[in-house]
């Protein structure tokens, strides 16, 4: 007994990911097959201690039977195979932004809103790894006290743009005149406020994600959200400076209360000891660090935060995995 | 005919700017002498191709007569020194935070607020890096709508805790196992969420000083600020995102033009031709650049911008040397 799981897009930074976290999490998997586009089909991956050879990605294969298809392989290739794959019925939970903000597709991030998994067949969409990060931390506060506003500026790391990014600003660090060609400009040394595509309103699709996919998962679309997204030279985790201000008067201590016990969050703040979250220490664990929580000094309704995780696994493949895992605690 | 000019702290990162800007920016100095503690005392410094003998820091010197004292010593020598020199009659312009918040003490951007400098004599004091870019950009709104409320991130460079930070970033990148002594954790590949120590609120001191700076600055004690100050694996220049309120509403294109007209202000903002400012472009400039102007999604008084100024230059040693020339050009 087990599960039949393919992994499309797993030669990918998230790919791979994906992979490593099956096997940590120990997910009961009886075939693990795996998918890519022509560039990578042929190669061989290692898992479990066994050799998978990578299977070109076609339609005819998505249309055969599997319990779940993890999907991170961009958003033109889901919009297409995805589609293929739940037609023929299969469960497919995709990382990319394309079925996100459909009506009637799922976007979930297990901790959150696991409900609206139950008794649904078909795409469910991963949210954006700035977004999980974000509502991970803000939801045990929301069910609380109500968000009214975010006001929110990221720090991501450079792993959000894939392995190849990881390789520019590697050697760009070694190399001061290396050309840049997975960003407009040099990421070392540098801050890029620009991440994703700029719409005509100003703002980035990247922060138009952490606006609408906020709304979506909270349940709440009257939540106003400002993102400003920033590009640093970090390899691994996304960190964020958060203030939201509450419909409801928060108490500071009942709030760090709420987030020490809130699933998937783990409170770092004790400053005068040095701690508090740092993407360094986030790298490679699948939980959301919380710190530096305090009141606003002049607005009694607010609270500001730093959160941070690693944005490959909790803000990607650890949420992926996270709602495969909900969906099979649900069915029993 | 020219200025006697002296420089405390002269051999520190912003001291030796503080010696490339007077050059640069042809100060009239009849003579300059540069003064440092028992550490690099003696020392020779290039200065308009001559060399200067770095001078010992006493009691006495200081009361010798000087046209401008700049001081970018650190807190405790600035307290007793600066304190010296004023009462034998000097011009003090002292870049610690030792004066600032004092009643009586000019704080001073000399685009924001140059009146208070008029008739003054003694102790002026040279605002926090990270407020001065702030304040820079923020003037010429605040004149037109005024500010309520302010919530800003920052994203500040290594070269702000001085030269030694400058070489313990460089070590890291080379040297993955190279131990932090400047910051408390490694800075390499990393964001810290701490910048000077911890007040008992959370607040970091940088973080209070953004606050009161700016109130003190902009001559409004009713502004909320909500700041989080971050340390990340820049060099030189620091990045802002800030989200102002304001109490009239502003209209986008008029405030993008107030931006394009205000003093030390370069607006960068072209995002579809790849236009914002970056730490790297800014470095070894004097202006305080912006762009990501913005309208909030949800709330009309509310606009969002991206700042950046190269914190060693306008954030210290320019911003210091524009006193001393709006000193004098107050004198004319």
């Amino acid at each position: 007994m087990g599960l039949n799981v393919g992994v499309v897009g797993a030669t990918g930074a998230v790919g791979r990911n994906m992979l490593s976290i099956l096997n940590e999490r120990n997910v009961n998997i009886k075939s693990l097959r795996c998918f890519a586009s022509e560039r990578t089909a042929g190669h061989l991956l290692e898992w479990k201690g066994k050799e998978i050879t990578v299977e070109l990605l076609t339609e005819e294969v998505m249309k055969e039977s599997f319990d779940y298809l993890l999907f991170s392989a961009g958003g033109s290739v889901s919009e297409k195979y995805a589609a293929i794959a739940a037609e023929a019925g299969n469960t497919v939970i995709d990382n990319s932004s394309t079925w996100r903000m459909k009506e009637g597709i799922p976007l979930v991030v297990p901790e959150v809103n696991p409900h609206v998994l139950k008794n649904y067949k078909g795409i469910i969409a991963n949210p954006n790894c700035s977004t999980i990060q974000m509502v991970v931390a803000l939801a045990p506060l929301q069910q609380k006290y109500g968000i009214k506003r975010i006001v929110v500026s990221t720090y991501q790391a450079v792993s959000g743009s894939g392995h190849k990014a990881i390789v520019e600003l590697g050697n760009q660090l070694n190399d001061p005149d290396s050309i840049p060609k997975v960003y407009p400009k040099r990421i070392a040394g540098n801050c890029l406020p620009h991440i994703d595509v700029f719409n005509e309103n100003g703002y980035t699709k990247e922060e138009l994600k952490m606006v609408y996919e906020t709304q979506k998962i909270l349940e709440d679309d009257t939540i106003e959200v400002n993102a400003t997204t920033v590009r640093v030279p970090v390899f691994y985790s996304h960190s964020e400076s958060v203030t939201v201000t509450f419909h409801r008067k928060p108490d500071l201590n009942e709030a760090r209360e709420l987030l020490i016990q809130a699933p998937g969050v783990v409170v770092m703040d004790d400053p005068a000891n040095l701690e508090y979250p740092t993407p360094l220490m986030a790298a490679g664990k699948d939980d959301t660090f919380v710190g530096r929580l305090r009141s606003d000094l002049f607005d009694p309704f607010t609270l500001s935060m730093w959160v941070v995780s690693d944005n490959l696994r909790k803000g990607a493949a650890t949420n992926a995995v996270q709602i495969l895992e909900k969906i099979e605690e649900q069915k029993l």
